[in-house]
């Protein structure tokens, strides 16, 4: 086990009912920037549930947060956090929206010219972001428990990463009742996006860490038992099958699982070049990315791809390279199940594409996952791959 | 699932060598006093480490907490803290000396005249404890990440449990190679005590909680798994079984297998009565009692005693009765595997005891377990099981 230091203060409020809670949050005649984004949540009966439990508090609206958040917006809503001098964010969306929020909060306590540098430059020193809580209305990424977001800028073609080590929500409101509404698309995106978060600290170097081993491949079977009944066509909503997944989703980038293992995130790193060289969605990139990556990268991660085949899928097999083999065809198997193309081809994108991705960790001296094992041409054998 | 709310803003630092730590985590010039125990820390190097981390702090020492630390020992370092203005309490030990510091820090923060109160009131409401952090020599209680702590009262034959949501350590350094010169009976008790703690959250009532439930799961696994390795009675230290233990006996009460299940807790207010009335070792307490009550509680455990049976134990027998009593007696061959007595007549204890246990049960009403199924008759049947 490696040694490992682990802090997560944020405060979470999990179940139905729980938006009302709000009440008691946020103190009476706090002056609070609510953000959100396409107003998705005017239909399903959130805002007015938020704006129910804002009451007493002077909220400012900042909507139309897009999905994979844009520099150029949210710096709108920088502006005014400094300008109302605001003294809490409320996110009320997905990832997105809670990303955005992230940069919106830590831009608005930042001193320096360009607040570009935030995300971009690593070793800018960061501000204590202003105070902001969530309210999650779409499991996935796990922004409303952690430090991290990942910002785009369209007007550069660039995706980028940050973390703030003072950026964690002082609360996150889950109230799984939200999951009944949302667009099989999006379920769908979450599952794949909590899958490849926990392979991500999973499937790596073998250190005997017992314990986050079996506590990723909790997660892993929870997603894919709970998929059926979550993707099923009716709209019989089974209230434990989504509290399930949105536990779930948050549990897989909280820190929880990542306590004295290895990391990758080679596969997130290709897919975010992937949306934003050709526009798709970021659990569309991953269920292409990860089974090429487990094939062309099985033998470095062999112990582990073993593993995750006989734990994970059951499989038997005393050939370990045929059970290996038969845990990524029902990787590829699970991403499909639930509506996910698995090939490049088959969203028209071709070898240009890769050629760009390839030149681009070229460029950046990019040497990903664990111990730096995937160099630019394994990111061209892992794209190969999956064409 | 039930609604559950879930905050630990404890800084775990874990790993080799990180006792060194203290050095940025305690500021210079702070007052610290810092609470041990019997002196065993000097021996084991541990003392010369913190001493050497807290260099340019102000140190008083407070040494002699005892196991199950006694409220009139704990009283005096109260008025040393408020005397001596204490800014920081350091606490060096193991679950006795964390649970007894959370006392301190509480009590010295205490308005009221009866500092007692704070432990039996359940009503009384507490201060913001004075800060404190932990350097953990010992694992079993999670005291080290969590917000409660047991505290005796030996001049009136008690032994109760408190929780203060203001008193969290601020950070804790877990060390595994503490483990190393550890007695085999304090590893024993440890691997018994987080063991019990599991179960009291995972064995309960069916609420399709998929990720709790292989997170409980997980960890018994991990105890059995390792427990052969750490009893062992050559001294060839392996460090990973005793990362994966620590870590395990940490993860066992800090909340994170406890969300949105039941919980029952009868074991461990039984086993404080063991230790009240006949000085045994909360350990030996808890081997005692659980194979007990997983028989006498079987139609209301059945879904989960099953559960158990089949996915810790890998025990697939078709009967299900015939799977959990065979579950049952694993346990407490477990028990017994790593060196403790399962039942009561092995520590001389007779009849008298159990009417006593009965008796102050009936005096307070109690009904125990999730949803109170564990009546003062329960309780009875369950010592009349292990006698």
């Amino acid at each position: 086990m490696n040694n490992f230091e682990f802090v997560n203060p944020t405060r979470l409020i999990f179940g139905k009912g729980q938006i009302s809670r709000l009440n008691d949050l946020v103190k009476k005649g706090t002056k609070v920037l609510m953000t959100y984004g396409g107003g998705s949540i005017k239909k399903n009966g959130v805002y007015d549930q938020v704006k129910e439990g804002l009451k007493g508090c002077e909220v400012i609206e900042f909507g139309g947060i897009e999905a994979n958040p844009d520099y150029n917006t949210l710096i709108k809503a920088v502006d005014i956090c400094k300008k109302e001098s605001v003294e809490f964010i409320l996110a009320v969306g997905g990832g997105s929206i809670i990303d955005g929020t992230k940069f919106i909060a830590c831009a608005a306590n930042y001193k320096g010219d360009d607040p570009w540098q935030i995300v971009v430059n690593d070793k800018e020193t960061l501000p204590a972001a202003l105070d902001f809580g969530t309210v999650l209305t779409l499991p996935a990424t796990a922004s409303e428990m952690n430090n991290g977001a990942v910002i785009s800028r369209r007007d550069l073609n660039q995706k980028f990463a940050f973390h703030n080590p003072n950026g964690f929500p002082k609360f996150s409101i889950l109230d799984p009742t939200v999951v009944y509404s949302l667009p099989k698309k999006q379920i769908s995106n979450g599952i794949v996006d909590t899958y490849a978060h926990t392979l991500e600290q999973y499937l790596t170097t073998c250190l005997d860490t017992k314990v986050m081993d079996r506590w990723a491949e909790a997660l892993l079977l929870t997603l894919i038992e709970e998929a059926p009944e979550l993707m099923k066509a009716e709209s019989h909503p089974n209230y434990d099958s989504c509290a399930n997944f949105m536990l779930t989703a948050t549990m897989g980038l909280n820190g929880f699982i990542a306590m004295g293992v290895e990391q990758d995130w080679a596969t997130h790193m290709i897919g975010h070049e992937l949306t934003a060289l050709c526009g798709l969605d970021h659990g569309e990139t991953l269920a292409i990315v990860y089974p090429g990556l487990m094939d062309v990268m099985r033998k470095e991660k062999h112990g582990k791809l073993l593993q995750y085949a006989r734990r994970v899928w059951n499989i038997d097999d005393k050939d370990e390279e045929k059970a290996i083999d038969m845990a990524i065809e029902k990787t590829e198997g699970f991403f499909r199940s639930i509506g996910k193309k698995t090939r490049l081809s088959e969203y028209g994108i071709g070898q240009d594409v890769i050629e760009e991705i390839v030149r681009r960790f070229t460029e950046r001296s990019w040497r990903l996952g664990e111990n730096g094992i995937v160099t630019p041409e394994k990111a061209r054998m892992i794209l190969e791959r999956v064409k």
